[in-house]
């Protein structure tokens, strides 16, 4: 590691084009599956998809399970510490939604993380718990 | 851009390796020009901070002015958008001060993160502001 501070320990895990796509699709979309992921809107690469999801599961902010009785592959899940996420994520939001005169945000979410921010952590986290999957 | 969504308009401008380690030092460490910067303990290469600088001035998160009467280089400031990004900034830190257990962000900081997280960003936000630089 290149140093003991906080935001580098961040950036050398999810400081990539990709890895927090990959967290938003886990916890805002519900999409758990390879392809579910492959197929997003802005179209990842075979190749780095695989190396992400890697590179995730290894830094423990992920894990995986064999698909059921499907033959195609595993499905994913946020660990506790992937769903630790929940405020950061809610912040980056809200300053893309401020910044970005073109953003996609529902006025929905945006609303619930300005005024009931507490209330909409807790229940992103309890839907996302491990318990559940 | 490759999609609408709030995060990813977030990863196109920020996700690197570097680029929040700079704005870092900048919110949190009074570090306000090149050879600081290049400094810091993380060791980025010059082609690379001088490579950031450009993309995170020209995504309107930093500017720079002539550094007063020395001949060497600019003095850099965040700019509104970039202050906006203290509470994304905090929440990293909170999930990294829980899930690195060689964290070196100090217990202080951490406290005012987590019981009096308003007033905290408040008072970034009033240190950073423009005017004041």
């Amino acid at each position: 590691r290149r140093s003991d501070c906080p935001i580098n320990f961040a950036v050398e895990i999810f400081g990539d084009k990709w890895s927090l796509l990959i967290i938003r699709d886990l916890m805002f979309k519900n999409r758990k599956t390879y392809s579910e992921f492959l197929n997003s809107e802005e179209k990842i690469a075979t190749n780095i998809l695989a190396d992400r999801l890697a590179m995730l599961e290894n830094a423990g902010l992920i894990r995986s399970h064999k698909n059921g009785a499907k033959k195609s592959g595993y499905k994913y899940q946020l660990t506790t510490k992937g769903v630790d996420l929940v405020p950061v994520m809610l912040e980056i939001v809200r300053w893309s939604a401020t910044h970005d005169k073109d953003t996609g945000t529902p006025a929905a979410f945006i609303e619930r993380v300005v005024n009931d921010r507490e209330n909409f952590i807790n229940e992103l986290k309890d839907s996302l718990s491990e318990a559940e999957v």
